[in-house]
């Protein structure tokens, strides 16, 4: 049997490894089109800002890790260029030599890949314009970052000054995860930086509401931050200054930019092999990981995926799943029954001291879908033991289904504990877990690590008071009418209060039920909700009608755009 | 309904609060022995050691916070004198002023704890034991420790000198928990500790040669390590010095000694109410923490619990089921079906800069219950992606049931990312997860947090591969005879090989199977058992007869005792 895998990074390299330990004795070949196979492309910003300092740390294996320990014929700089699936051979172009050769298959792997998205707009090919795809990409970059500004003006030969001036000013066009990594990266580098995003919300993923506050963390490190703005074009002024022209008619100077609107499928190689494309502009392949021809398989960013809890097809750029394919296509090629799940999108992303992260789907992906069972809970519980020091606070959302309480979604962002949390909210996902058994989940505590009630249960905790009508919920986005009762202290109000809201501190609450209206229902305000919680049970039992302000002020604090 | 709470610390202080949730016209009344309630008995240590400075930042709920938020008579210095089951009555003794009161229950909930074993050895009651329980216990360790030991012997006054000796030595009783939570507290206020152990290792509940590499961090920071080693008794110096003497006859000096030999559910209650006392010498409840008397319950460390994992009783000193049987008692007494799964003992304990946790159960526990349904497997993965800086090698240790391939337990060890993983692990266990569910986890990455493939998705492969005899495995300890073969470099064994081992190189194995024998089992060594596992796919697919050696040389040095 020959497989022949067409790309060499993550599905690809995966796939080819898998495949030899299953099969000895198949003839494997994997051909990337670039320099360097299996090499950390998730790395490359971290590269570029010099946290990972050796382009070599990023070449996990290579080509002769391939060659040597797994008996796989491994070409890089060599590109498909013809593929007949009736006939099952590739034309394959070796890049260095020049020369095209015809190679026959049993079993074809593509893993081509998604690529950065580059809109025809004017000047989009003038110099500093640069994407992040690849080890090269990043040298480029990391190599116009270190190049003397002086140079290109001539001034240093005019002036006779010795002083290397280097990029200073950076613009990042796109605020998803790699737009994100590379504006961290090049502040960590000392430039200015500002990012611009054509939605009203960066990270795209999250909601809007969790995405604000990682807006929040971009200016407090003094990132510009243009939200709802485009990129209409790029010109170039006489002293070699880029210019970011804006749809808003805004022009933004730059040394750099670093293009990261988003990543399109690589489905030309399908479309040669005449395979069935998605109605995402992916590749369409079955649970096995198989495409329309059933000798055919693709793996990785450039195929479709279902949603593991909408059930719907998705693009989805991850490095787990396309790891995960790649291993299901050799155990199926093998001749093994491994079926590919699904993705739930768990992913997380470093925002200087912070991380956010999120598993599963949103409010946003259910409200487009037409759902409306589901809820939604906030909380804002500490990192670990507030009495240990070091605890930071950490915000979540968690969505979850009405009817039957299924957890559907979660997002997670804080300085501290994210991964703890995100992970187990991921394994609950994948196992159908309700809010329930996430209630009694035991989990890891001891003072440095965690609470005796977890951030994770006390969520689940706070969603089922709400399923059990315990704790009806509102939410402020939502709100029309009804009395607003803050039972925070005097002190807290000081700081910041709701207009409107009538003031009765908490311990007070029981004997001040008299001057509460019982013809209306009562939205009780605190600072996070718990203690607003607290009020709402009191008040349901005296006869009230009443309901907690999901996430109390912390959570009003997000609703304002940063 | 008046609902009397016995003790107001973990479990009683979270009935109490939920309770009054529940039913705001209940009558409640907690007592607590002691000065405090709702204090963190986790932190003790810490305060100790003075990473948590302020005895008050212990306190995470005061008497006035019961009354005040919610209306709860909350007695502080009372104590349970008498009860009587048939009159449903408890006598108080309040010790502030020695009167003794009888007040009426429609329930009782009891949540004395379990306390510090304190063994009638000749010189226990010395000046300078101590145990570490309650706030009062660290107050007078803390002032221990800052005393001036020249003041002991006069010798101050008699030298004139002003400077202030204070305690250098400290002897450690007991390896669990608490007493290496005070080991590394007292070595971080500079003493020389010495741990005494009876035991052949630290961590009695960890499996031994994972306790092990929690001795070498031990070590490695200084403590003098006497495993295999009971007390004696002590003797006090005409200085005043302390001397702990052991069944093995050394003698330790010491300026202060810490008890931390385990604990024992205090029952005495239980017994004077006359409700039935479990095998294991704890209060037996059923799955609603009601005691063999329907009107009264019973919950935290004075309980025994349903292993959820193995289905025995136990004894389990854990925050996170304390306070989940608090909230559990108090919703079946208002009327509600809660239940409580039992304890998978999941639990984490900070070890200077690594941390060590675990989750369900071991395999010493099962070779104790007579079980052989079961695998083990070890692996040393990076915490995150090697090419980001700051990755550190976590030890995991995987126990699942060979037949089905069900998660029994993990253990997991290192200096980074141990949270995320044991979380993840124990998410699973809850949830009847098999190993083949944990290698499609979908759990998140980014380079400073983790790996495209996780540790724990590594883990279950590596399970998965051995079920689906992909991978045969051997383990250090129990293998008798065999064909050795280290497919490490030679500079790899330059550092340490393994007696009778032959060496072939992965890269040659395929060149040079005619070195090795057909009718012997091929026991396949490399550093961590990855390479091993290569060779053996190599060497089972040409016919020959090959196993991996789990973990590889990794492992191999954790078998060696610290």
């Amino acid at each position: 049997m020959k497989v022949i895998i067409v790309g060499g990074v993550a599905g690809g390299a995966s796939c080819a490894a898998r495949l030899r330990r299953l099969d000895e004795n198949a003839e494997i070949l994997m051909v990337e089109r670039g320099p360097y196979v299996s090499y950390a492309n998730c790395g490359l910003p971290y590269h570029v800002g010099g946290a990972i300092e050796k382009e070599s740390s990023l070449l996990v294996a290579t080509e002769q890790t391939f060659r040597e320990q797994f008996a796989i014929d491994c070409r890089t700089r060599c590109e498909v260029v013809g593929i007949s699936a009736p006939e099952k051979t590739v034309q394959l172009k070796n890049h260095a030599t020049g020369e095209v050769t015809t190679e026959h298959y049993d079993k074809l792997v593509l893993s081509p890949g998604a690529a950065p998205i580059r809109p025809p707009l004017p000047g989009i090919d003038l110099p500093g314009i640069f994407s992040v795809r690849t080890v090269p990409d990043a040298r480029i970059i990391r190599e116009w970052l270190d190049r003397d500004l002086a140079d290109r003006t001539g001034m240093n030969s005019y002036t006779g000054y010795q002083t290397v001036v280097k990029a200073q000013r950076a613009v990042v066009i796109g605020g998803g995860f790699i737009g994100l990594e590379m504006v961290e990266n090049l502040i960590h580098r000392g430039l200015e930086v500002t990012l611009i995003e054509k939605l009203n919300q960066v990270m795209p993923p999250l909601d809007p509401e969790m995405a604000h506050l990682v807006e929040r963390y971009m200016i407090k490190h003094g990132v510009k931050l243009e939200l709802n703005d485009g990129v209409a074009g790029f010109q170039q002024t006489a002293d070699g200054t880029l210019e970011v022209l804006t749809s808003s008619g805004k022009k933004h100077p730059a040394d750099i930019v670093i293009l990261a609107i988003g990543v399109r499928p690589e489905t030309a190689l399908a479309k040669m092999a005449g395979v069935e494309i998605g109605q995402r502009g992916g590749i369409r392949v079955d649970e096995h990981m198989r495409t329309s021809d059933p000798d055919i398989f693709a793996v990785g960013d450039a195929v479709e995926v279902k949603d593991f809890v909408t059930g719907q097809w998705s693009l989805v750029a991850l490095a787990g799943p396309a790891n995960r394919q790649g291993r299901i296509a050799a155990d199926v090629i093998t001749g093994r029954n491994s079926r590919f799940r699904g993705t739930q999108g768990t992913s997380i992303c470093q925002i200087f001291e912070a991380a956010i992260a999120q598993t599963g789907t949103t409010e946003k992906v259910l409200t487009q879908l037409g759902e409306t069972d589901f809820e939604k809970i906030y909380l804002y519980p500490n990192s670990h033991a507030g009495y240990y020091p070091g605890a930071k606070y950490i915000a979540i959302k968690v969505i979850f289904k009405k009817s039957n309480g299924r957890l559907l979604g979660a997002q997670v962002l804080g300085e501290d504990g994210v991964p703890k949390r995100i992970d187990s909210f991921a394994m609950a996902i994948q196992m159908g877990c309700t809010i329930y058994d996430l209630e009694e989940a035991e989990l890891s505590y001891a003072p440095p690590f965690g609470s005796a009630k977890d951030p994770v249960n006390f969520a689940a905790m706070v969603a089922a008071d709400t399923l059990r009508s315990d704790m009806p919920l509102c939410h402020w986005n939502s709100v029309d009418s009804g009395f607003l009762l803050d039972v925070r202290s005097p002190a807290e109000l000081a700081v910041e209060s709701v207009p409107g809201a009538v003031n009765i501190p908490l311990p007070q609450l029981r004997a001040r039920l008299n001057e509460l209206p019982r013809d209306k229902e009562i939205l009780v305000i605190c600072r996070s909700g718990q203690r607003a919680y607290y009020a709402t049970r009191i008040l349901l039992q005296k006869g009230f009608k009443a309901q907690t302000m999901a996430g109390g002020m912390l959570s009003r604090s997000m609703l304002v755009e940063a």
